[in-house]
Formats: structure tokens, C-alpha cells, sequence
């Protein structure tokens, strides 16, 4: 790396763009520690400080007094379609296409079962080597579960494209990589694999909420995503699942739950799902969690996505141009795109001993995350990252390379959690 | 109905019974409104006192100040872990058998995909006609999604035993059943489904936290059940699922989720599973549920088991001695077991406007639930329900009998939630 040095911004550059963020005011709407810098809402979304007392009220009024009644007086059976509606107005999607349920594992679960039914004289489900975990390993316990008949492939990025032969079922992709950041083009890759004959899916858990996200213009299949990112509904929010109106009649649920069925208070013998997106319902929805993620949502969805992005973008720009400068020749090398127009809402580092600086980052109260094997990973929450965030953690992540702070013997240790 | 005069129990008989009650303290653990008799936690617990303030110190400490520190420093990845061990003390279960995560119904999709692995030479998975619903629909939609190579049977409850032949892999069986109450004895039918070569799935979430339930004691192979009722976990809290510890390296995971593997931190491209029950974990745990499942399911855990399952035996013979006596000639026939022994913790009546009367009931302030197409069910939480809530409930019954104040618009029209 080399320094840039006549077009660097200073500390009083990035205060004054501060004072010029429309988005500003936002930072304020959430609970965020003095001293603290953190860059990992990427990872789970810091605390609207709505939240709290949404909660309170669910609990001590609707639980507590409302008891049973509050299925009917509180909304509570609706909540699953309601907070989808709202999430739908996030991703490009109509009113019916999305409703909140369960985990995104889950939800890849019925996305991908529901693929094939709708694909079925096609046996492949296709991926990329090195997604996301979960969405590889969902698919690798369907091949398992259902022996012979679906194989799961896995190719490199590139290879995608030409992946795309007449057995390929599904491809499911994450829209923005979890470490490198790098965004898929999701008009141009769903076309490609639709004119293949193959149904697409769409990992949003890394995109939704940061930058803008066109499932109906894209054409998109199907598409799942977290709620504890950057929609800010806490740890282990409610996920979410998006069906493309035009499959939901073909593609009844493999998860066939009680609450997706279409008349749940008949207690019927027989299974028959319900018209619509409430069909991927499966068992009841998590009340608690669900109240929390609104909340999280609703604060979201206040914000101009196009602002959003493009305060991400100069965040991710302005990180990387700080780093370049500041951390000469101290063994980083960039792991994400350049370009933010093809990068999500983060930045990632290569370094080989990246985990033992990301914990001496998060002893100085610099919150980032390391992904293995070597990848330093930072998240820039448009809604309350600030750039003097960025310019003071670029300035500590400098000290700690001067220093070598991060040699010491307790930041070696790998935690259960990185 | 004839009345039992002799041996009825006046209001005061009522008070000292109370007095008496050995539980009597707990009633004041839970937030219980003055004037509103609850006799519907078995379908939705109570509120326990201290959960509010768990919650908010998970959303504000936790959530808010931790952020994503919390994974390691608030325990939140060994949650579904712990919750689980206490759980497992509720249900004869021993530490590492149960884990706590998704809904009833995918914990069933989990158990069903489980056994038919343990069990594959085998096809047809046997339920109960009429069993509750999300049992007998995962098992629907299990069937369709292996097509041709699993048969879901449903017969009723008297031909089980002669319903278990060579093709049959899985017994499903709601441990109580929701509306009529009835307790299967599960030592006998987890014997005679081993003997004919099955494994047997319990769903215990209407029976576990009421009632002594002892898997290890009864061989069982798997079991699952909700948060929500008995445990007073909340709203769609999080379920659970118990695999006897000898099954759980031979059934690895359908539901192959990133917080189910053996090293979910290490991003490998290949799933393979964790060893013991963390494997059934699929997705992210929903923390914020999860910590009030906690609180619920402490609190319980004060309580002894033989003290609850007596009390509680003694509410429904009241319940039923008292309706009996206070309302003969009324339409009213009994659904459920008279006999304690064989009934869960909850009473049934049939009445042709079962409907109606529970809507009455519920607007006198005495909260109990209706099962289509005319169960009218009161169940008795023994922690928190107490002997005199039964009489004044009783007497509410009889009057608005007596006045026919079930027979108004209002209370015919069907709710979303019944």
C-alpha cells in the first residue's frame, strides 16, 4: 500500500461531513455507548432505542394482561404478515410476498424445498464455494435427506455463469459475500439463471436495510434474510421469506405447519396451506422477538434508501483510503472491492494475524469482527456509523500496528464466538 | 348431569384448600389481574414476575451495551445449551439431551427426519386421528416432500397399539391431548412401539411443567414441546427438542443449520455436525425469547413436580364435581377423563354452543378457550391457579347458564384466534 496523501481526509473533514449527513439525526434514535466505535451492525444491528419499550409493552401489557386475548386484541396473529409488508417495502417486494418467520436457515429450508417442487424434473442445487455457511449447509442436509434425488453443487464465483447447465434446479447466492463484501448483480445473475431454466434465491441477510434491494424488479424467485443485521431487531431476531407472488399457488410448504395452514382454528385432519405468503408460516411466531424486529424495521424504513447508500459507500471509500495511508506496509491486504459500487455496506482486511488485532481493536473499543481464516471485517451501519467513526478507528487500528499492541498472549485466544 | 350435593365443596371449603395449598406462594410470582381467573395456560402461560426485568436487562445491558461481545461475554451462544439442561430436569431427561430452538413444529420435522434415518427400512410414520394439528400437518408434509418413499397413517387412538406393524418407522403421539385432555401412558406405548420395531416422537407441550413426565424412565426415543404453556415462557417462545442420548450420533441432522455444526466459526465448506444435542440446533437462537423462556422455566423449576401434578388433579376433579352440581341440565357433556390419573391438567366440556358460552365466560373475566367444533377447555395451571378460581369460575358458568347470557350477537362471531 502507499499513502494518497493530497486527497486524505483529516479528522475536521470528516466532522464536517458529519454536520452535512442528512442521515445524521438517525444516530440519536439508537442506544450507542460513549467511547464505543461500532463497526460490526453488520453482524447484529445496535439497539433503537425504541425497542425497549416496545418490549416492555408486549410484555407487561399484552402478555401480561391481554394473556390469551392478545392473539386476537393485539394483533399478534397478524404480526408475522405485518412486519413482512414492511420488510417487503425494504427489498422491492409487494405486500403479500414476504412475511417474517422463523430463522433464515429455516427459511432456506422452505425456499429451497419449494424451488424444487416448482423445478421438479431438475435435480441440482447449485451454489457458490465459500457462501455462507448456512446457506451451503441447508443445502447439503436436503441433498442427504432426500438421497438420489437433488445433488448440491458448489463452484467457485466464476464459474457460476457457466454452472447454469439444463440440471440445475435452484441456485441460491448471497446477495452481498458475508467476508469479502463483494455484491452480486442481481438483475443481470437472475436472468441468467431463469434463462437457464433454474429458479433463483437470494441471501439478503448481508444486503436488506444497507443498500438498495430490487427483488420484483430483478424478477427474483424467492429470497430469505436475517432480521438482526441491519434491520436491527436484535439478536436472533425473526427471519424472513420472500415468494415471488407467481410461485406461491405452485410451491405448497415441505414445512408444513400449523400455522400456515389455511383455516389453523378447524383443527382439520388434513393439511392444506393457506392462499399466500402466510403459507410458509410454519409454527407459532416468536411474539417476543417479532416485537422487537418491527421495531427495528419501523425505524429503518423512516431513513431515504438512496442516502443510505450512498453514505455506505464514501463510509466503506473513506475506510479503505484511511487504511492505505495510515497502515503502510503493515501486511494488509484489501479482501473486498475497491469499487463500492459492486461492494456491500462493509469493508474487509486480510492480515495474518488478523484475529489478535480485531481483539486489540476491541479492547481499544473498536467493535469490527475477524472471519476466518484471516479476515479482519468492518460493518458501516449508515444510520448511526458516523465518519468520525471511521477516521478514529482507522486512527486506533494505526496505533495498534505502530505498536504492536495486538502481540499480546490474550489476544491469540480464539473465543467461541468471533 | 345429576347433582353430588353431599360432597360438594362450598366457596369456603375453596378458601382453606388454599390456605393449605403448598404452592399457595407462587401465585404471587406471577402478574395476575385482580378479578380475571386464568384458566387457559395451557395455552398461553402466565407472566411470571420476573421476566420483565430479565428481558430488559438482555435488551438494554446485554443487547444494547454488549453488543456483539454478548455472543461470548452474556452467554448467549451456550443459551439454547443451558435452557435446555434445565428443561431436560422438567421431563426425566438427562443434561445433554435436550436443546432449546424453532418452533414445535420444526423441532417435529427434526424428530420425524431423525428416526426415519435411525429407522430406514421402515416407511409409514403413524399418528392419531385428530391429534393436534401441527403434529399430523409435519408429518403431511414430510410425506410429500419424500414422495413415494414415506407413508403418513393416521387412526384413532384405540387402534394404535394394533396399527403398530412392520412398516412402521415413527409413533408420533401428543403425550396429552389438547382437547379431550386424555394421557397416554407413555412407558406402555413407548414399550409396545419399541417391541414392534418403531421409535416414538412424544409431543409433550401440553403435558411438560404440569404433569411428572419421565423420558429416560420410559426408554423414549425423541420428544418436543413448547415453551409457551406450562413453562410460561411467553408468546411463541422457543420450543424444544429432547433425543435420547443413544440415537444422537446416529441421526445426523435434516435441518443442517451454521449453529448446529461442529465448528460453526471455522466457515468450513462441508457440514458436519456437532457432537450431542447441539447438532439439532439449526439457525441463530432468538436470544430475546430464549431469555424469558429462561425466566419461565426457573421459576418452575422451584416447584415440586408431585406437589403440582396432585394439586392439579385436585383442580379438574373440582372443576368437574362443581359443574356437575351447578349447572345439571345445561347441554353440557364431559370431553375429557373424569378419572385424574388419565388426564393432563386441563377439563373438557362439549356443548353445542360451546362457542358462544366460552365467549361469555371470557367476558365475565373468566378466560378459558374453545377447540372447533364444540370443546369448551379450562386448564389449571397449578402454580398460579388456585382453588377458589375454580369455584368462582364454576359459579360464573352456572350463571351466565342460568341467565342464557351466551345468547347474544356478540358471542357468536368467530374470532381469528379462537
Amino acid at each position: 500500500m502507499s499513502t494518497n496523501g493530497p486527497t486524505l481526509p483529516s479528522r475536521s473533514d470528516c466532522e464536517a461531513r458529519d454536520a452535512a449527513d442528512p442521515l445524521a439525526a438517525f444516530r440519536d434514535r439508537f442506544v450507542l455507548e460513549d467511547g464505543v466505535i461500532y463497526l460490526d451492525g453488520n453482524s447484529l444491528g445496535a439497539l433503537p432505542k425504541a425497542t425497549a419499550g416496545r418490549l416492555a409493552a408486549v410484555v407487561e401489557e399484552e402478555w401480561g394482561r391481554g394473556l390469551i386475548r392478545s392473539w386476537n386484541t393485539a394483533g399478534w396473529m397478524d404480526q408475522p404478515r405485518r412486519v413482512g409488508d414492511k420488510i417487503a417495502a425494504l427489498i422491492g417486494a409487494r405486500p403479500g410476498e414476504v412475511v417474517a418467520a422463523d430463522s433464515t436457515s429455516v427459511n432456506i429450508f422452505k425456499a429451497l424445498t419449494a424451488a424444487l417442487q416448482l423445478n421438479s424434473g431438475r435435480r441440482v442445487l447449485l451454489s457458490e464455494r465459500g457462501s455462507f455457511p448456512t446457506d451451503i449447509y441447508m443445502m447439503q442436509g436436503l441433498e442427504t435427506l432426500l438421497g438420489g434425488r437433488v445433488e448440491a453443487r458448489f463452484v467457485d464465483a466464476g464459474e457460476i455463469g457457466a454452472a447454469l447447465d439444463g440440471d440445475v434446479a435452484v441456485l441460491l447466492l448471497t446477495h452481498v459475500h458475508y467476508k469479502t463484501g463483494r455484491a452480486w448483480d442481481m438483475a443481470a445473475l437472475t436472468r441468467a439463471a431463469q434463462d437457464a431454466g433454474a429458479l433463483v434465491i437470494w441471501d439478503l441477510s448481508h444486503s436488506a436495510g444497507a443498500l438498495p434491494v430490487d427483488l420484483n424488479g430483478a424478477g427474483a424467485d424467492f429470497a430469505v434474510g436475517c432480521g438482526y443485521k441491519y434491520l436491527n431487531g436484535g439478536p436472533g431476531a425473526p427471519a424472513y421469506i420472500y415468494v415471488a407472488e407467481r410461485h406461491q399457488a405452485g410451491a405448497p410448504p415441505a414445512l408444513a405447519g400449523w400455522m400456515g395452514h389455511g383455516a389453523p382454528f378447524e383443527f382439520d385432519d388434513r393439511y392444506w396451506p393457506s392462499v399466500g405468503i402466510e403459507r410458509y408460516r410454519c409454527g407459532t411466531p416468536a411474539v417476543l422477538g417479532m416485537a422487537a424486529l418491527e421495531a427495528g424495521v419501523d425505524l429503518l424504513a423512516e431513513a431515504d434508501m438512496a442516502a443510505l447508500r450512498e453514505k455506505s459507500c464514501r463510509l466503506g471509500d473513506l475506510f479503505l483510503s484511511l487504511t492505505e495511508a495510515l497502515c503502510p506496509d503493515q501486511g494488509f491486504a484489501v479482501a473486498c472491492p475497491t469499487d463500492a459500487a459492486v461492494r456491500g455496506s462493509q469493508v474487509s482486511l486480510h492480515h495474518e494475524h488478523g484475529y489478535a488485532i480485531m481483539q486489540a481493536l476491541i479492547d481499544a473499543q473498536v467493535i469490527g469482527d475477524f472471519r476466518a481464516p484471516d479476515i479482519l471485517r468492518f460493518g458501516f451501519a449508515p444510520l448511526y456509523v458516523r465518519y468520525v467513526d471511521v477516521y478514529d478507528a482507522v486512527a486506533t487500528l494505526a496505533e495498534i500496528m505502530r505498536n504492536r499492541a495486538w502481540d499480546r498472549p490474550e489476544f491469540q485466544v480464539r473465543a467461541a464466538v468471533t
